[in-house]
């Protein structure tokens, strides 16, 4: 794509009026160029059995051709017609909450061949009448994609042939792998699997979670495959993931893998949510943004975000620019708001678009236009920038899951709904992110971890032993690793190492641990790092450390009067390269203190040349080659950003900037220098 | 009824030993002159199906009537007999939770035929063999009704009818009114109704219990139909209706229509429980009786109010006093207490009556004895009271209903159990309370709005546009509105209007909005009202209001940093009246400032001549036309009133009450002035 | 049993890899002596329905024997093979829930005709294999009991019959007793029984629980008649009972009663999990000891406890000596560490065993090899130690049930899951701990109560007139009674007296009530305790006492403006003895004041020398007839301690302590010391 894309999910279906004409030219005047249309709207299509009508869609398409906006066609599968639930009971999902009622969307059963046989229906029929069109430029397969807890009797029956081949039919090896001995669970004739959904084995649960995500990427390469029937050369296809949902974007899913399904697509999209008001720091956008650049080490769309969503997300003047170009800098090829207007009826009354209820222009609407216009304007500079980091972020949908059954904070029985994994991978990330060390997200076992030269590892906890001596191998050869406690405890069927621990890992970081513990009133003491003194709370979980290497340099102790003698935090040379160890849960003030530590031994450039959070700092480099840099003020106060090292453009002030100048961005302010020198 | 009743619930059937006899004359030493019996126990009388015995409470009624004390005898069907549910399970209501199961009240489904059928019989051989009896004074049907949930197949069957016929027969327009499209959720057929229980549609939900609550109002039409082929033409016919039940009564009721459903009634009937000892303010009974007074236009039985209950209730010394004339002030014309003894079995062994459960005098009995006594002798004042108040508070089930879907607080999806709804207008009710601003409480659409000087308006979100030009035009000719915040936001399918809002009122408060945002740090400012310090939060929910009209005066704006610009409270001159709009939740304190600027700009009387909360003053006028005051305190501290401009005849104490003249009330203390020139 | 048996339970099925003759040589270094094997592993040896293989089992017999490791066998009841309940679904239990899902342990009926037809086939095929087998000292039955919720059609069929026995046929005393007239739910046909699982009836509802408690009792002797037949004289019968669980073991089950279980044993088996750490008081060794010492008048076997288990009870460095010796000084047999290795896999991966998930030698082994040492060396005078305690605690498993229907905190309605009875009996136990009274815990209709000098009698809800007239009886022949708070309040069948309350013990303590109220802001007042100023508020519940009787002493007074009036705590000599009614809910400290002015009037020898809480001292006689008495620090401070009015040998220190010396335990040090002349 040679512009930057600004866009907005567009329901005429859902407007209490004709007025298609007017939010055509009120997106026109804002700088609207690409709408979402048709992937909620189902029923709308086929109102009946096999009765299908796609003059509304067909009337978007002329409508928004004539004003040269391009469609993005969405298939309609997320959110099935009430007909078809009432005629064929069977396409709801059986979960363990048993089958679910129709009204809210995503409750059919993905896997069910009934709701299979009229998915594909209403896409090729949808798409017979679409594809053609010269409006559309794309498509999105389904929306949100999971696996919604599906488990009746087909999937469980699938699932033990899924793990009949991945087990060569061995049921000896699959009960000593799981560990099924323990309380009477074991499994010694393959007809005779227990259902999944109340199993208390973390091992078997784990392998039908697992099984579950790949079904997302089944279904999602199915439709793919579908749509490429029809689609011309030029449209993509892409798919509009979500993170784990807290009220906002937070982190992985456990229900479906990013990295895995994203390789049925052209182009990766996302939905980033994220607090806003006193609340904004960019972070969501950030971290989702790394996620989805990486998932095809290209620029990705953001099919939704915020323009005012709720009461608590209306954005203060000046956020929405500010988010729009915190997008961009991270790589977003197009940032698409949902939605347009405000909806009428519903659940989603409150979920406001663009336009509030009364369809008229707002001062959000008022920004989105300044935004519109910036965007316009500077695509020759800022579409398909490319982001080149030295430090990636490692992550696993396993270890999220395996994290979810040994969780490291409260209790320790069962499956945990809250996923800790993203508690820590969030203090990891926002560390970094609050110290402009910009990182790729990668799985753990992505070959491209060669690329970088640090590794953040947090809670590599269910992992094998070929992915952590490539992690070792990795160090010896010249790399960094840093990991957090829980790494390396589990082999990928979630068996604990009964080496002594963290298992492989441990020659690596020089040191092991036999005892972990709970920490009460436990800090952390360190003649290395230099801590903040209300930093150095440990908590929920402390591994004893001890080193085994004359390499192994402690970089903290605990301090408490029976645990003072161990280490918490160890740094180790190994063959080339270094490992880090935190074996406790330590601050988002004493991780940064940690990468500090770490960027200055490894001498890892400091790309933000000492800017820190609210000022976050983002380097890109677009398609002249030029590097690009954005100053992202995330405060109600006015901050000093200065350009030491280089000089260059300023392109939304559209001035000069020279070496050493300080430039003030007012309160929620963004600036944009295109460098002129070399760095 | 030309004396004050003073009653309690009787159950013969449950006491451990025969006591009638005694049980009676502990009665009449206390005053009692009112039983209710035989409401809870058609297990008793019908121990088999089909075979009657009514013996006990025949005996019942020799005795009591041989003593003078009049029986109120309640239909036995809110509780159904176990062999009932054996036989026809079908009786037990299905909810959104599967089908009940027997043991608790009110479980059976209220549409059941068998369960009518039932119904009918034990109600007809009931009566016919007590409604004759001289000391039958009137009856109750049935106990706290409410649909319970109900959701079965034929009530979702029927409810479809009665949208059919609602739509006349139009599927697009209720497609379209409910916003059906949304998330692929269209009707285009009736026989494809989804079921009701897992609807995400608003207006579909809300729809839904509308009818829900009518099946109330027909179940109890249908119980007074069957009672009047018995009735004597003196006996009357109640109910007794609950409020919504926080552990006490709070306000209005999802399930019921207070209003609609007391058409079947002679007089209203309601219980009444609230927080006791140093938690005692008087507010339940307050907002009840102006809610059970309303619906008739006439005074009220309050058939259940507590003697002892709880641990956390068993009234300070002088409570039950203080309580019992706060119930006659405010148009009470029984007081009943549930119940006469306390129980030694079952759910409710610790809700203890008058008598402890040693079946013995205790110092609540001899409190209640000092009350007997007064009632009896005040009767020729105080039977029969009238009150006449300049202000009304509205209110509206359906707007109670789409506040629960749309709630100001927290999280914004799906349906919400607690009603915040009534958070909001015990919040208003309560700063009139403590301001003693006498309201009488209407609906919305009540024609009788007209006697009013102003009406109190809070949450009115789901309103037709009828209405809410009927309370334009209430205004344009000389009237008074107090709006508060999401007033007019929607009409009455919970569709939200399109116009700019508040839609409809917008006129009227010459002021509209565009946002709406969560406070977080901000408080009212204001030139106009004398706010105190403490109480200028806002919280929860505010909108961003601009004036748009000369007339429109900003009583309150916001402090903060970004929507300092906007108003949060504007008072607006239109046509002869005016119209207050609050657009944000502020404290009870905020809105006692506003009330008293509205008093004072309306010119409405002060009756309680300055007296404010904890000494509460309510003004009646009685059948010999004479004004009586009440000044009931509140609290564990003497306070000090002052008869301002008139003199009367304090009836308690038997004594003349110059003007003037200041007397001091005990902690807990009443008294009554009957005035003896006109004010 | 000669010798101290310091024991774990071994799962050789678990782990993952062959390492037997390496456990036990590790097992021989730490002087371990018994291991506890195979009552968790039922599918291991079933693996397929009659296939039998036990060779496992019988390997680690013969090793163990070669060792001189004695083996307890358990049998595998309570975790049944997913074979199973695939084949016969009704095995697994209805609750009202719902039907169980296979996969955890004790989710199976233990009334299943099909069930207990498997169970005693893979009993006597255990028995069979290995009965005879010189390792084998004994049998534990099942493992940790309960009745696991079971009320499916069959049980509430049986109940009824039970009923039906118990009422002898007579309905209308059971309507009476149970008080069904409430609400409609009388029953006057036996056929027409509702279901026992929604229930609002207390005594109905306790009634059942009662019975199936009982079920557990049948169960548990079942077995243990099914495994007489195979043991050898010198071979006992145990059963590992746990407590409540509040994340460790905290006071009465509610699904069984140890007493009555106990009877089928030879020797009573208990589990006991305690906070450690910072946490550690060690309450809760001793009062699970004292229910298990007392069930038989015995000592008992603990037949699980703590090593390592989670990372909040990893113990401080001397916590697991001064543990184990807490156990022994308590009268325990046995300490058997749950478990030997920590598991790889599964439900229970963190709770870890003396060994890590490393399977070698750590901190918590070494300190476990320096117990098995002194164990070995101490057994001639530690074994077999007897307790003589002046002092006994009564409970109640029908006051549990009572007062979980009607709590005395909080809401006072329904059923409640959370044991307020065990809160309340914990309040009097660790007064009693703190202040070294060591007790006898009894169930109130023991006949041992003779024995004692003072009964502790907290909640003594629900208890018929002949258990509570011996109690008085008891008192009138010189003993003395403490009763808390609502004793005495209903009978048997949680009918509540009708009489003066206290009802039956009304007499003994000289005081009645007819009021109770939940108290605010109320504290004790009191001129004959010595009431610590931080303890004399008074929570949840006050009954309003007034004294009858002239030898009542008004112990303390309520401070409130309202209440002040009435007695807290009475005090009154009857017969040749005493009772104390403490009428309100008080604090530890106020508890501790209580029983020292108790133990002061009653002329109580203070057994502990006036050594208080963290300093636990307890007493008991050994084989020799000599007192042994254990000096206990739970504190990471030294102590000093003195031993006043006697000498003899401190065993560990193995050296002379002369009458008047002090000496200085360490943090969480012991020190034992053999008395050398009489007291």
């Amino acid at each position: 794509m040679d512009k930057l894309l600004y866009g907005v999910a567009y329901y005429r279906e859902y407007l209490p009026e004709e007025r298609l004409d007017e939010d055509i030219s009120l997106m026109k005047a804002a700088g609207i160029n690409v709408v979402r249309i048709a992937e909620s709207t189902w029923s709308t299509f086929e109102r009946h059995d096999g009765e299908f009508d796609f003059s509304s869609v067909l009337t978007v398409l002329d409508r928004m051709h004539a004003s040269q906006i391009a469609v993005i066609i969405g298939t309609p599968t997320y959110a099935i017609p009430g007909w078809l639930a009432k005629k064929h009971p069977s396409v709801m999902a059986t979960t363990p909450q048993g089958v679910n009622k129709y009204g809210h969307r995503q409750k059919m059963d993905i896997t069910s061949p009934i709701y299979l046989r009229y998915a594909e229906r209403i896409i090729r029929e949808l798409l017979r009448a679409t594809a053609q069109h010269p409006a559309v430029m794309g498509f999105q397969i389904d929306n949100e994609t999971k696996y919604y807890d599906t488990c009746g009797a087909h999937v469980q029956r699938d699932f033990v042939r899924h793990l009949q081949q991945r087990f060569a039919g061995d049921l000896d090896r699959l009960n000593a792998e799981f560990g099924l001995d323990y309380w009477s669970n074991r499994i010694d004739a393959w007809e005779d699997f227990p259902p999944l959904e109340s199993t208390i084995n973390a091992s078997l649960g784990a392998a039908f979670q697992q099984y579950q995500r790949q079904l997302v990427e089944q279904f999602l390469a199915w439709q793919a495959e579908l749509v490429s029937e029809y689609r011309r050369p030029e449209q993509f296809i892409t798919h509009n993931f979500d993170f784990e949902w807290r009220t906002w974007s937070y982190g992985l899913r456990g229900e479906v893998d990013h990295f895995a399904a994203s390789a049925a697509l052209d182009i990766t999209g996302v939905d980033i949510y994220h607090p806003s008001q006193h609340q904004l720091t960019g972070a969501e956008i950030a971290f989702a943004g790394d996620i989805a650049r990486t998932t095809k080490d290209n620029n990705y769309l953001v099919l939704e975000t915020q323009a005012q969503a709720f009461k608590n997300w209306t954005p203060y003047p000046g956020q929405l620019r500010l988010q729009a170009f915190s997008h961009i800098a991270s790589g977003a090829a197009m940032i698409g708001y949902w939605h347009w207007h405000s909806l009428h009826n519903a659940y989603e009354t409150y979920w406001k678009g663009l336009l509030s209820h009364d369809l008229q222009p707002n001062p959000i609407y008022h920004e989105a236009q300044q935004i519109g216009q910036a965007l316009a304007q500077l695509s020759p500079q800022l579409a398909g920038l490319k982001k080149q980091n030295q430090v990636a972020l490692l992550v696993s949908n396993a270890c999220l899951t395996a994290i979810d059954w040994h969780p490291y904070q409260g209790h320790q029985f069962g499956r945990h709904k809250e996923h800790q994994y993203n508690d820590l991978f969030r203090s990891y990330y926002d560390a970094l992110y609050r110290l402009n060390i910009e990182v790729d997200i990668l799985t753990v076992d992505d070959p491209r971890i060669s690329r970088y030269q640090l590794l953040i590892a947090p809670l590599m906890y269910a992992v094998s032993d070929d992915v952590l001596q490539r992690l070792n191998r990795f160090v010896a050869d010249g790399g960094h690793v840093l990991y957090s406690f829980k790494s390396g405890f589990a082999n990928q069927h979630l068996k604990v190492r009964h080496e002594r621990q963290p298992g492989v890992i441990r020659e690596a970081i020089g040191a092991s641990y036999q005892l972990f513990v709970e920490p009460h009133d436990v800090t952390l003491q360190s003649d290395v790092l230099d801590l903040p003194p209300q930093a150095t709370q440990v908590e929920h979980w402390m591994e004893l450390l001890e080193t085994e290497n004359p390499n192994a340099e402690i970089w903290a102790r605990y301090q408490h009067p029976y645990w003072g003698k161990y280490a918490a935090i160890v740094h180790n040379r190994f063959g080339r390269g270094s490992a880090t160890y935190i074996g406790c849960c330590i601050s988002e003030g004493a991780l940064e203190s940690v990468l500090c530590t770490l960027r200055q031994r490894l001498g890892l450039a400091d790309d933000a040349e000492g800017h820190r959070f609210p000022v976050v700092v983002k380097r890109a480099t677009n398609r002249a080659g030029n590097t690009v840099l954005f100053y992202l003020n995330f405060s109600s106060q006015p901050q000093q950003v200065t350009l030491s090292c280089a000089r260059g453009r300023e392109l939304l002030r559209q001035r000069h900037w020279q070496r050493g100048e300080t430039l003030t961005l007012a309160d929620w302010d963004v600036a944009i220098v295109e460098l002129e020198d070399a760095q």
